[in-house]
């Protein structure tokens, strides 16, 4: 069984490679830039993982990872698009280094390139793939629109938050390990709790990312600390806290979202602190931890072949940055 | 056999239902809008006519000219957000009933629910139809990619020209019939000449497209007649007037394609009389028709099979709108 880590150098050594064709040049170099511009590829190493539960990583276990790399690159690029971000993993954003047009197509082009490289994949399982993979893709735009919705409402309740980042987020983690475990020749019964597994480390994943957002160490972060809370990202934490504050503490942060003050991050977290919400946000990835762990019990391979996602799932749901 | 008008019906009674789920209302009552207004179908009709050449309509036909269907609406959708086009089909766009980011999301899932229809074909050519489907759709890519980058460019030549247009709008009425024929069961080399024969029909249209733009009748056109030479278009016809003008006629040209004048259509249009454009234009039309019809011939089917689609190319290429 190999690590994570094992597995990523693996993956990365297929992966860095050319993606395109060379022309058009003005399409397809902007497509490599954002490709060569990296990231932590949890999604394929997941889809590798899922096939190695079972057994021996297939060669098309590599060739599916990278679809599912570059689906998840694909929605990167759209989304920086849809927030105006200017930057990613500290490098300028596709629409920011080239423009707007270059952007949308490069963004189409991945997610057909996606669908290329699955084409290739074995006929016997190739539809059962074709049609997770179609699924989860159409439910992560959901989450994409749901989340720009949300921003525009004045309410957001925690399910309906949760929600929203099942789609945007879980539904992919969880699909690339099912995807893996189809190829590795996977009862339906576990692969039913596999994709369980990775849609509740998912659900943890986001609570950390919000959690680092407001209480990460810069250093360590990479992205500017409170970020979420300038922009009144609806979060967990902002969620709970208003979810929890007594009418002075609701009022109080009230009127810190409708203000852009120089001190607005410090005094949202002294609301989140006198609300208990780090401690809350902690007991909440524990619960979702423990739910994903009870799926992971219920597959039935020997323990020593899942301690390689125990692994992963106690990084990812501990990571500093 | 059947005809492109009753073909047109037979699509249309299945292809008029919902295309996305109920939920989220932000993001699919958008896609059914666009999906609403209407179009000429053209390119799931030839993916039928592509089966009935070679044998009865199959119902894999219907799914695959669906995706096809939705693939182009894909592809419009998102053209519009590049053209920052207000109108289709006399109905305002996506972006501009909705916005920018609603657009690109509705581009997104029209594409990846086209991949959905395609995932229920029978395995046994599935694979087949997804790499000339995938490989399409990034061809069209690189032709839009191609049209923005030449509406920069100082000078396009006849051949660049028509690469362009091949892969933005040969290649999918071309490989819309070569699914269709796979699945009525023809063989590798009636495919191929089928395939040759889209590719030239669709040049022939566009020569029409270019040349009513320029000398359509404003009230059958549906569009402002002249809108091409308003905005400067490479057309079939600037690229052959500026190859064959002569000094005088050329630096009129430059002059009125530098300038917003009032008459520029009609000064345009002069030049373009007294360069013989029209009949230079009927004339490439013709030997793209016969270059089509000469792959047909080759195609070993008895001729009676061929009668719809000889009627089609006729339609397509000698249409007043």
């Amino acid at each position: 069984m190999l690590s994570f880590q094992e597995l990523s150098v693996q993956f990365n050594e297929q992966f860095d490679t050319k993606h395109f064709p060379e022309t058009p040049h003005t399409l397809y170099a902007p497509g490599e830039y954002f490709l060569s511009i990296g990231g932590k590829r949890v999604r394929p190493v997941m889809c590798m993982m899922g096939n190695e539960l079972f057994s021996d990583i297939h060669s098309d276990a590599f060739v599916a990872a990278r679809a599912v790399e570059l689906f998840h690159n694909f929605t990167l690029v759209h989304d920086d698009m849809m927030d105006e971000a200017g930057l990613r993993r500290g490098m300028p954003t596709v629409h920011t280094k080239y423009d707007v047009n270059t952007a949308l197509l490069v963004g189409d082009v991945m997610l057909i390139r996606a669908y290329e490289f699955l084409q290739n994949i074995q006929p016997s399982y190739l539809p059962k793939i074709l049609k997770i993979f179609n699924k989860t893709a159409r439910e992560v735009c959901e989450g994409q629109q749901l989340d720009m919705d949300y921003a525009k409402m004045e309410e957001v309740t925690m399910e309906q938050y949760i929600h929203m980042i099942t789609l945007k987020t879980s539904v992919l983690l969880a699909a690339s390990l099912e995807i893996g475990a189809i190829i590795g020749g996977a009862s339906e019964n576990n692969c039913h709790h596999l994709y369980e597994f990775g849609k509740k480390i998912g659900i943890a994943f986001q609570i950390q990312d919000d959690y680092l957002d407001a209480y990460g160490d810069a250093a360590n972060f990479g992205k500017e600390v409170g970020g979420d809370i300038k922009q009144n990202k609806k979060t967990f934490l902002l969620l709970h806290a208003l979810s929890v504050a007594n009418n002075d503490q609701r009022a109080a942060l009230a009127e810190l979202l409708n203000n852009d003050n120089p001190d607005k991050v410090e005094k949202v977290l002294d609301i989140f602190n006198a609300c208990g919400v780090g401690a809350w946000a902690e007991n909440l990835k524990s619960k979702y931890l423990q739910e994903a762990f009870d799926h992971l019990e219920s597959i039935a391979v020997v323990s020593a072949r899942k301690q390689p996602l125990i692994e992963l799932a106690n990084y990812l749901i501990n990571r500093n940055k």
